[in-house]
């Protein structure tokens, strides 16, 4: 019996340890990186009351009165002025407020002559005063381990007067392609048995997507004799190591017999695309031997590769959720089907549809286009089932 | 009367020419880049019937019969075989099926003794064969202009033999951020009225993620003299300047008169955050002059630069969308207002919820964070409203 998808998760989650690569890197280099530590806040923000629009601090109970300007508060001076009564203090947007003002009326609703202003329209208490600590409160944390850094975080960690941070390092994706009628990049093809290479470039661009590194090794030809000593060392050069093709039942699928020195935690996953995949453990290293079709490639990475980086970097399974099926779907096969669909939002609802993909072998690379994702068909699926999705990369 | 939102889209949709920058780049360099040409296919593909399997090629009709294995095809070697009647060719994975063979017979599904197989499952014509033009057939269009290209369509590229590839060269946003209150990263600051610029690397990095490529000029302090030459020299040096601080209503909001002498083709417009917000032209570039609240800039920026950029690279604005309410919403202005949010799929249905979102000023950065989006409201939002939500970058 072949093991099921839900099964294949959870072994592979058994065998993931804490990754615990860690590197200090720029503020200005870290968009999208994983923060590896929590932050807290060392302040309030702000740690005095600040106005948040141009105009002038006042006490909140004389805006009846005329009030004499005593001076100024340009945004970054800090305010060396204490009102008295019937007095306000002009104040920038940004700027503290003033001892003594606890409201801040702006200047469209102030008629000023002669050094006084008179309030035209009054405000409420506290108005246009941004309070001690309504960002944040000293001692709170403000990012989590684990948070992607978007470019709000890093704002955050900026405002905070960080300049180098801890992230996780970015654990090396090794890709390995095998096959002997594949041929490289910008390399011509002798006759129409032969096929470009395109999983090696789609599996480094899939693991820069991840937050990971790409190393790129020779595709490696079917040969029996060389294929244990290349993956050898191509182990040596990476965390993670990927390979396609040479695992289904061919007798010259050698990579399959290489990868089985290792030890096999997977082998075999009762899905299609993909069935083939072998995952196996060498020390702290992962080998994910997937098949060598590109679109079985591609669905096999985003379902395995993926989910072992999603835990090493503590990410939610966000890509995973439910959607109403918008055409009915006629399961070709026993096993767990992952089907190229598109995901459509209308009217705060989700839906997947099948427009524009092509149904045949697994080995149609364009079904993947335009930010494709994977409807999971336990069983023929009618239109407005409710079904599990996963949004590819 | 201040400017709609929807008029102010329009009026900058009014100003946008087609961008027609292009460059020619290494596919192995495009990640996410935007093609600037469509893409057609130049050959059927498969160009001949291929084994989606390991198996044997054989005729359908014959698969009551023992059939010889006349010989092998590996994959990558063009078939030197013609089958005559009770034959068949071993034919692995991606290997062309040999003349006369029109099904293939699985390896598993198969008995072989001493040359001669004999077929113990049956299965249908034409199994395990991939037809010619499956996957594409020739002079269909693969991919248009204006596709960000992701992993699949690099790898559909590389299947193609594309090496280099058109895409729209990556404008060039300035980011010229202004306030006598505001500090580098890495300088200290001297008293609680300065404040660490965050504006500045968030935009960069805003930037970078729309495809653009980011240049931080130095920080400008208030200065009525210097203000109009930095600004210009900052627009010789990119596309589109965006500039924070100095637009309100203050005295030293010097960078609002700066920009005007430019021609305007937006001042102020009605909505909460960020009313303050000019839009000019020069030649063809453009500058966004957003307010200096972090907060309010980054909401400014996702609505109008995004906008520029969405309209310049050909894409859809799929980060629009309609959303159910979590909880209700009391309006807080006369204005339309943007809310951070937070967006959550549950059983096929969009909900935008306001948890961990705290209302205060427009000066919360951390409203922003993990994958933030903006509710729409015009008027005071009831649970189960569906709403719109504007997801941010």
């Amino acid at each position: 019996m072949l093991t099921s998808y839900s099964q294949s998760l959870d072994i592979l989650h058994s065998h993931i340890q804490t990754y615990e690569k860690i590197e200090n890197i720029a503020l200005t280099q870290c968009l999208d990186r994983i923060l590896a530590t929590d932050i807290k806040a060392s302040t309030n923000n702000p740690q005095f009351p600040t106005a948040s629009m141009d105009g002038y601090a006042i006490k909140f109970s004389e805006q009846d009165e005329a009030l004499s300007i005593i001076g100024e508060v340009p945004a970054g001076v800090f305010p060396s002025f204490k009102i008295q009564n019937k007095e306000c203090v002009k104040t920038f947007t940004g700027s503290l407020m003033s001892e003594g003002c606890d409201t801040l009326v702006p200047v469209e609703k102030v008629e000023v002559k002669n050094g006084i202003i008179y309030i035209k329209e009054k405000v409420s208490q506290g108005f246009a005063v941004r309070k001690v600590g309504e960002s944040y409160t000293e001692g709170e944390i403000l990012l989590t381990k684990g948070t992607k850094l978007g470019y709000s975080e890093i704002a955050l960690l900026a405002e905070l007067g960080y300049f180098h941070i801890s992230v996780f390092a970015k654990p090396i994706i090794g890709v390995l392609s095998s096959g002997s009628e594949i041929k490289d990049l910008g390399e011509s093809l002798e006759h129409p048995a032969q096929i470009r290479s395109s999983n090696h470039i789609a599996i480094a661009n899939m693991a820069k997507k991840l937050g990971a590194e790409a190393r790129i090794f020779p595709l490696l030809k079917d040969d029996m004799q060389k294929t244990p000593s290349v993956l050898k060392q191509a182990l040596n050069a990476c965390d993670i190591l990927v390979t396609t093709g040479g695992v289904s039942m061919g007798d010259f699928d050698f990579l399959k017999q290489a990868v089985k020195e290792h030890e096999i935690i997977l082998d075999k996953v009762d899905v299609k695309p993909g069935k083939h995949i072998k995952i196996a453990k060498f020390e702290d290293k992962f080998i994910f031997a997937l098949p060598g079709f590109p679109y079985s490639a591609m669905v096999m990475f985003n379902l395995y590769v993926r989910e072992l980086l999603n835990a090493w970097f503590l990410q939610e399974k966000d890509y995973v959720f439910k959607a109403f099926a918008s055409t009915d779907y006629k399961k070709k096969s026993s096993h767990l089907e992952f089907v190229a669909c598109n995901v459509e939002f209308k009217d705060g609802k989700i839906y997947a549809n099948l427009k524009g993909k092509k149904q045949g072998s697994s080995a149609i690379i364009n079904n993947l286009n335009h930010k494709a994702a994977l409807m999971i068909a336990n069983d023929d699926i009618k239109e407005n089932d409710l079904v599990d999705i996963v949004l590819m990369l």
